[in-house]
This record gives C-alpha cells, structure tokens and sequence, in this order.
C-alpha cells in the first residue's frame, strides 16, 4: 500500500466502524454499537496524525475524514439515542435524531471552508458525537427530557461559535 | 432568510429527508423510506441550480451538498438494501451495506478535489444511491445474489474512472 494511503485507510475504518455501529444498533447490540463509536474515535484521531507524520497530507484526506465523521459521529450516535431514549417519542423523537446530525454536517460543512487557528469554532462532532452515545447508553437514569436537552445543547454547541481550545 | 441561505436550505431539506429515510427503514416502513430517497433527489437536484441561478453558489454549500450526499444516497439505500435483502446474510449483509457508502465516500471525496470537465468522472452517487433503493423495493423477485451484484456493481462504477455524461 503506497504510503499516501495509510491515513485514508484509518479514516476508511473510521467510517466502516461508524457503518457497522448504525448496523449492530438496528440489531439492538447496544454495547457494542457504542464500543464501535469509540473505536471510530480512537482511528479518526490517528488518521491526521499519522498523515503529518508521513508528510502525506492531502486535501482528499481531509473531505474523506468529514464524511466518515459525519456518518460515525453525526448519524450513528443519533440513531443510537433514538433506539435507546427516543423510539417512543414520536416525531419528536425523529425531529431529535434529524437534528443533531444536521448542526454536525453545518458544523463541518464551516470548518472544512474555515480552517482553524489555534482553537476550535463550535464544539466538534467528534467531541459531541461520542458524548451523545454515551449519555444515551451509560446514563439510562436521565429521563427522557434530560437526554433531549443534552441532544439540543450539543447540537446548539456545534452549531455555535463558542471557542474550544484543541486538546 | 437571506438570499446566501436559499440553497443551503435545500440540501438540508435533502439530508433530513435522507435522515429520515434511515429512521422509516428501522421502522420498516419501506414504501415512506424509499419514497424520502427519491425526494431527497429532488432537493439535491434543486440546490446546485438555485445557488446559480441566485448567483450564491459557496464553497460551503458545495461541502454541506455532499455531506447531504453520503447520507441519503450512499448511508439510507444500503441501510434499506440491507434490510429488505440482506437481514439473513450474516456478516456479508453487513459487509455489502458497509462497502457502498464506503466507496461512496470516496467518489465524493474525489470529486470534491478534483472539479469536473464535461463530465463526471465515476457513477455519481446521486444515481447509485436511487438505484440501490429502488432495486431492493420494486424488484423483490431479484435472488440476494442478484441483489449483491447490483450492490457491487454501483460500488464499483462510483470509485471508477467511467465517463458519466451530464444530464
């Protein structure tokens, strides 16, 4: 494999965990759909590291890493949340799971026509996305309400133009 | 609404009618589902032509359409596919529905970096992903096998070098 193509194959993973998660939580495998968000996390934070690090930082690299983390970090975990707190809500529930990927696309949508400085423009979706999943799964004491207003607040973030320093 | 938002307004009416698509596919509402796909063609195909007939067309627009574009055309017909097709297959159903929006991912993230001449280079994902969904809903009497070439098929053709003429 050229080693221009290691860093697109991580992102590749990326989006191939974030397909496979949207998948185990159609079956209702609920641990291992959000285990799988995590994992997209773990090879989304590789891809551009391992990128610089090669000096094979390209712009293909960087459009292919927002679709993946649009799919693994904005639709997956969304899904998730509907599956696991929202099912019962009716649209309401439909409007919940259309909207936080939709502030997530806008999110990315602004950073790739951006860029960055030294911090952050809005909460991104790959900080968003797994704090979604895992409040949906971990914190199954919130009610209803509570996970609707951690879904609009980490929409509203992304969407917003709060600066967030890059860890 | 600013004039700038017009188009951007469309592509999102796209992706949340791809979202929702997704969300009608879990409940089984397979007609709904398929229909969203086909109106989610309509608003992408309304989007490109408004930004230039208002004389808006934006880099982030051009961003958020194919962020729009992954969800409803590569993410919601494999997700259908898989469940009106491949539910039985095991880890192959979950391979083929992963590998189209897979290679859909990377026709977009070509074409985002390379423009286009007279033509498009590679099956537009905008026709793949109709296809996919209108082939698992009205052509049930296609065997899983002949769905799963239709599936590769398309894979194929979106990360090819083919010259698709614009219509």
């Amino acid at each position: 494999m050229p080693r221009l193509w290691v860093p697109n194959a991580l992102t590749v993973a990326n989006l191939a965990a974030g397909l496979t998660a949207i998948l185990l939580t159609i079956a209702e495998q609920w641990a291992l759909a959000v285990a799988l968000v995590f994992g997209a996390a773990m090879f989304d934070s590789l891809d551009g590291r391992v990128a610089r690090r090669l000096n094979v930082a390209s712009e293909f690299g960087k459009q292919l890493d927002s679709l993946a983390d649009l799919v693994s970090f904005g639709v997956a975990p969304a899904l998730l949340a509907y599956q696991l707190v929202f099912a019962d809500s009716g649209w309401g529930g439909y409007a919940l799971a259309t909207v936080f990927p939709i502030c997530g696309a806008l999110r990315l949508a602004r950073f790739n026509v951006s860029g960055t400085r030294g911090h952050f423009v809005g909460l991104p979706i790959t900080a968003a996305g797994p704090v979604l999943a895992a409040c949906a799964y971990f914190v199954p004491v919130l009610p209803v309400t509570g996970q609707a207003f951690v879904l609009l607040i980490l929409s509203g973030l992304m969407v917003s133009t709060v600066k967030v320093p890059k860890l």
